[in-house]
């Protein structure tokens, strides 16, 4: 689907406007837009192929772990929602409520799930019975709904996709392992295919999750310097088994309550995906993760070669994709050669060949790196291996860059002057006195609030940079999406 | 997880209670559970996999036809459904509505959508220009929500999943054979996948999809006689493009408005996979569609053999699983020989094999066909081809099977006395006149409806099996699903 006004459309420059920018890139790369249901988005083509990845490669991630997939109901009664109190109070504000049916009023209203911990653990309180039914391992791949006043396509919509995993545990032990396990495979995940390198750590129990003993994420520094939570994973510990009832007979013949875990990774990494590695001519994709690897775009010109041009061009598709197993596109859309080159750059495409009479001729072909914009000439006969290697150069280039732009945005500060500052352009490592009310008042003061204390963290006595009382170490402080 | 209840469970038999049957099916092999929520179903995983292996063939048979997948808002502003007239009849009723959302009523109610024509053809409106932007063809896999009063796992649920497929093309003459295209993609699938034999053809003008121009479906027989519609393609013609505006600029220059079609798929199916082959012990899946092909039962004893029958089970199952690409679980749980046997056969296993201290000595396997109960001894050496061999068997024997019942409770009837006596007990191929009030008759007396005027009907004239009056060929009535 072209749209004209699309292909036209300038892009707006990070340095001038990076929320405009980022919209932008979201609009010029075809991946979403804007429903008319406020706050609602519809995920294009292009951008559901993205999503489509990250459900491939994550859901393998998941069922080496031992986890299987379900499917749980998207309404859930008013009544399980309250059964856990700090849950129903931050989730109360969120939901969407359905309070008619079948034409008819219903008894008792039903809320689109805002995530499904209480759907499911009234299935585990029957599901489970002995340890031997132990652990449970299940995540669901749904769609779910917070609603959102100032919705950001991805980052923040009323609708979006994600999975959610919900596992039963026999011991408090067994149950902190698999939350930290989880988190590795979003922490894996986030650098090795979205090449986005995280901070892990524990949330603050102002951050945690409603209704998590403890709730662990990794945080990604985004261009503008600012946070964005890219996975969290919680320890729910026995708050939902008591009040849903989810009891096992161990084996030393005593009834007891499970321990569990939730752990979530949504749509929302597409938003990061972008704002980690997009420049001002659009979208650049680690190549694990594009929808295509290699784009050939055939130099048509208006004789007979073109026929030529076309099957070669198929042939080397076809050959690279075979030879690689990767997805290669052929471009045979009726526009000029340039065109072509601006659309594949602006969807980012890592690498994009040219292939016309005089490639055919000499047996070297063009191609162009997205990334870097570098334009190398490659013999024909070893052009997969040299396209693999580039592929593995431009996924570990893009990673190394961003490693780079997280570190050198990445500050140790010590005052308070010094934090406000520094907090405005990127990640602050600062001592924290441990105080809630402490850690209110620098996000109202800054609007930076503590993204986790890193699992990393190391020892060390100082001074909170708001308090000035004791502190054992350095959390993360950040602005965030 | 082992649920002792359900271990135990007794099967009432199809002679006995046909609906009972189909219902401690779906129980014993852990397929899913009515939610809490009146109409709702939980798909539990071993249910939930076998939607995957449906999602995955399916997915693939969509792509090489072209077709992308997309995601569409949950939420439908009720207008949208207001605008095709039939549509918003057809639906109405059905529908569930979203009147506060974030703490407030919202100004406008929002449906929960029942299907998503409405909202997808608001965005092609936008999307669609010229002849150039066409075909759109794109598929969404989501979940739809429509009241059920009288739910029934996988067949009636008030929420299901499914994928619809909506197009948009210059001609009409495009349009038709793509609506009929799909149809044929659900043939294949339908007949070559779940080994279900399938009539194809149009539906009369009562049974049409509400704002369709024509539909088409495919009717599989169930062992009880009854039609369950496996699934639906329509020609939307540009009952939707008008309402919505979807025009485009022709190559001719002048403006037109779209032809589209919609085509839809879903958790029923698996219904169908039921009623069409299992039997009384339990579920019996096609091989192509079942989770997993083969189950190694290792023979456990108390004594050190133990150590050495798991590992070589183990050897077994990777040996099968990377020699024919295939899913071979080996349950090793702490359970009686007899109890394992037991729980695959409920599950439906294609092939189970026996591995202990005897058959590591002899290197002869006991290999055990879940569809005739058949036990066979096979030398090791020669598993992998034999398997693949048994594999290919079952999935035909069952199609063949599904055929040859098909074809033994399938009449041609000419009597409105014999009428009455043969659609009780399965299809029925008669003569109608074609007037939609003999269709409501017949259906009032009888239960039965008319599935669809076959593609294959023969030019044969006769005279309407309930008002005597004219007719051109013989139409499929059933009762149905």
């Amino acid at each position: 689907m072209k749209d004209n006004k699309h292909e036209q459309k300038r892009i707006t420059s990070r340095s001038e406007d990076f929320s405009e920018w980022y919209q932008d890139i979201v609009d010029v790369a075809e991946l979403a837009e804007h429903s008319p249901v406020r706050g609602s988005m519809t995920i294009k083509p292009y951008g559901y192929a993205i999503w489509e990845n990250i459900v491939k490669v994550l859901d393998t991630k998941f069922r080496e772990t031992g986890v299987e997939n379900a499917y749980f109901p998207l309404f859930i009664p008013e009544k399980f929602l309250k059964k856990e109190s700090q849950h129903v109070k931050g989730f109360s504000p969120q939901v969407a409520v359905v309070t008619h049916a079948g034409g008819k009023k219903l008894d008792e209203p039903l809320v689109v799930r805002p995530t499904s911990e209480t759907i499911i653990y009234e299935a585990y309180s029957r599901w489970i019975e002995s340890y031997r039914d132990l652990p449970v391992l299940i995540n669901q791949w749904a769609n779910v709904v917070r609603w959102e006043l100032r919705p950001r396509l991805f980052l923040r919509t009323t609708e979006f996709l994600w999975q959610e995993g919900h596992t039963a545990h026999k011991t408090e032990q067994e149950a902190e392992e698999k939350t930290k396990q989880m988190l590795g495979v979003y922490k894996d995940f986030s650098e090795n295919f979205l090449a986005i390198p995280v901070i892990g750590g524990l949330k603050t129990e102002s951050e945690k999750f409603a209704g998590a003993l403890r709730t662990y994420s990794i945080e990604g520094i985004m261009q503008d310097g600012k946070a964005l939570q890219m996975g969290t994973s919680h320890n729910l510990g026995q708050n939902f088994s008591k009040p849903f009832k989810i009891k096992f007979l161990d084996e030393d013949n005593k009834i007891k309550y499970v321990w569990q875990t939730s752990w979530g990774l949504s749509t929302r990494v597409i938003g990061a995906l972008i704002m980690a590695h997009s420049d001002d001519k659009g979208l650049v994709l680690p190549p694990k993760i594009s929808p295509f690897k290699v784009v050939i775009i055939p130099v048509l010109s208006g004789n007979s070669d073109n026929n030529n041009v076309l099957s070669k061009a198929d042939e080397l598709a076809v050959k690279i994709s075979k030879e690689l197993g990767v997805e290669v596109k052929v471009d045979k859309r009726d526009e000029t050669l340039g065109e072509k080159h601006y659309h594949w750059e602006k969807k980012g495409a890592p690498l994009r060949i040219e292939v016309g009479p005089k490639e055919i001729e000499t047996g070297k072909l063009a191609v162009i790196r997205r990334d870097i914009g570098d334009k190398l000439t490659i013999s024909e006969d070893v052009i997969s291996s040299e396209i693999s290697k580039l592929l593995d150069d431009i996924q570990s280039s893009l990673y190394k860059k961003a490693v780079e732009f997280r570190d050198k945005n990445t500050k140790e500060v010590d005052t308070w002057k010094e934090f406000k500052k520094e907090v405005e352009k990127g990640f602050v490592l600062a001592h924290w006195c441990g105080d809630a009310d402490i850690e209110r008042k620098i996000n109202e003061e800054t609007g930076a609030t503590i993204r986790c204390i890193p699992f990393n963290q190391k020892k060390e006595e100082g001074k909170c940079v708001y308090s000035g009382k004791k502190s054992e170490g350095r959390v993360l402080f950040a602005k965030s999406y």
